[in-house]
């Protein structure tokens, strides 16, 4: 098969966009769909550990593992997706994100530590140890959104 | 802090939709939403695989493993987001998915288990095994697509 033809194979199984993520330059509205998809996903494995914390909902010591591990994961994974090439496309990062590229890696950097945090104290089995370590992760969160993504 | 402060508070660092998830059934657009961020991250880090596999990447065993690691947390995210309440919400999802629940979960089942063959066979750091264990996952993602997904 030439190379079109293993083009058009690997896009019927991926989508068009995916498809190109393996063999040239990804395209900054994927590159956007990506790092959103991430942060969707964060939200959704901390949502419950954050509701937790606070007591308002039940204490899972199972959820929080298997949320946390998650975490650590996803924690890795928006930031290969905010390069200069996407700062045009439509999404809510400011400009800041591509101005104080140090500041931002910073702010995920505090994050992932949060994240790691967590897992590791989750594994000593201290429900409230636990829970004082999930705050510091949902104040990483807030912090940056704060300084780069706009607002609502 | 009575719930509705909290709610808020929680509403302000993860948005209103993910604030939900914390404590009370997670609405349906939001469940789609959830499922198809899964997706789009499974295809972000699938594409650069099917392109190794089949030679129009150049192999990098680095970014293998790190991707296969990743496949096989995110190959474990979509699942509880298809819920029957989100039936009729806009998606690709077809009506198969909901209507032969045993049949759509062993799609995904088949899916994480040749994910999860990458993982290991890619920890032997044979080349062409890895390779010959990436087709697999390719066709997992599209015989459920066939199936389980409109066209578009």
């Amino acid at each position: 098969m030439n190379k079109k033809v293993l083009t058009a194979v690997l896009a019927l199984v991926l989508g068009a966009g995916y498809a190109l993520t393996a063999f040239s330059q990804v395209k900054p509205d994927v590159l956007v769909k990506q790092r959103q998809a991430a942060m969707t996903l964060l939200g959704k494995y901390f949502g419950p550990l954050g509701g937790m914390a606070q007591g308002i909902v039940p204490y899972n010591a199972d959820v929080v593992t298997r949320n946390a591990g998650y975490l650590e994961v996803l924690s890795q994974m928006p930031w290969d997706g905010f390069q200069a090439s996407t700062a045009n496309e439509k999404s809510r990062a400011l400009p800041a994100v591509y101005a104080d590229t140090v500041k931002f890696k910073k702010a995920g950097e505090d994050m992932q530590a949060a994240v790691a945090k967590v897992v590791s104290v989750s594994k000593g089995g201290d429900e409230a140890a636990t829970k004082a370590a999930i705050g510091p992760v949902g104040k990483a969160c807030g912090g940056c959104h704060d300084n780069f993504r706009q607002k609502q």
